[in-house]
């Protein structure tokens, strides 16, 4: 059984939009949230470390995201992060949002381990392969 | 040959992330803008008089994004906007943010008119399907 | 000796700008943030209540802040708010934002009760007055 | 006479909030927004140039706003910008919000000018000095 990561977010009155709903590029930011969130909790290593001390970043080359239900203003979203594929360098995350028990929010993110000063992709390093590994997503 | 719609904008201090680069959510941000002046501008139905008077919205469904390359302080991005498809309430957006002759951002929305009080999707009507119809990207 | 509301936020990367810290108009975000916390967790009024079912708002009219030291990313923040002055329709909120025992961030931010529909100012009710009360600071 | 430096902006959906205006944060990024034109377009040096080949910063240290009206979705908003005070490092600017003739936002921004490395101020340069010079508001 896997792993998954998973952090809470009220969302707040200035997140919604003229139209009175959680407007829809907060939920790329609450995405990109969890992932630092899951960097600096689970895998062990802050963003900070990640991009000052190691001098790498991790740049999201690709999303595709469906919108499933609106969130509203002080709905409690829980955010889930599992992942669907790791390769050399790259790393396919899947992220969900629910609230209510009512799916709001449904993303594939796709991260690249790069070094910050070439912006050229570089391999996921054995000991965060490891740490990883427990949020890979098993065959259903 | 179909019409596009294209705007401008300077990629601003504001917009840039820890890494220095634009921050990915931002993109869609301007795809949403873009949308929004293109109803106003191209399709002579600003978001004041779609939101208020008729009282509909368009909600985003479903966003694909690849980020193809980064976006730094300072450069002009050119964001363009056609139709691959106009469904019976659906519209799909294919959004492309180029800088320098370099393809930065490019996606697919797809939104729908709806009524704001019951969020049910609504038909485009005929007048508005005939000023969209000339942004139908052709058949290649 | 009066109360003190206070929440935690930890600076994302996405928060920060070109220059690698905390974009100074994020704290008026995170002052509002901690506005509606109070608001919801403390004074028993949550923001969808006040907004909604109320038909009341609470715009902020005036903004004083100084930005004493630059946030970081990764860097725990810490937001105090108290009341300095309990007027009839306004509030005078005092917030602060520390990290690592130094203060970042103090600003003096009004709020106004409001009708929602004619943005007239209304008198504060007793009752909202009375969980108000304890969080105004006392005179030196 | 002395000249003022001034740009446009359309009130965007995404940038209102749950009440329907404008979310009063992003009055700060549009005063930042403008300070950043103003030394690309009248300084004649863009903040890429100025926080990289020159390594200098332009961090806000204390900002006082007043917000007089609600700006609404599609308003057009006209914002101005004079300079206070010209100090050694510092710099005070004096930025305005129209639309449809009425002021809705005032501020003071307090920038200073600071070597990155270090984050100390330095002085204003001689020919800095000279191109702020003209946008000096002179006593009434």
């Amino acid at each position: 059984m896997n792993a998954m990561f998973s952090r809470h977010e009220i969302v707040r009155f200035g997140w919604c939009d003229f139209a009175g709903i959680m407007f829809f590029p907060r939920y790329f930011e609450l995405a990109n949230d969890t992932v630092e969130a899951w960097f600096g909790e689970a895998l062990g290593i802050t963003y900070r470390q990640l991009h000052g001390d190691l001098g790498w970043s991790v740049p999201t080359v690709r999303f595709d995201a469906d919108f499933k239900a609106p969130s509203r203003m002080d709905d409690r979203l829980t955010i889930d992060l599992v992942v669907e594929q790791l390769g050399g360098a790259s790393c396919t995350l899947k992220i969900a949002a629910h609230a209510d028990g009512q799916l709001r929010f449904f993303g594939r993110q796709v991260i690249v381990l790069t070094d910050r000063a070439t912006l050229r992709p570089r391999p996921w390093p054995d000991d965060l392969r490891a740490r990883i590994a427990p949020f890979i997503e098993e065959p259903a």
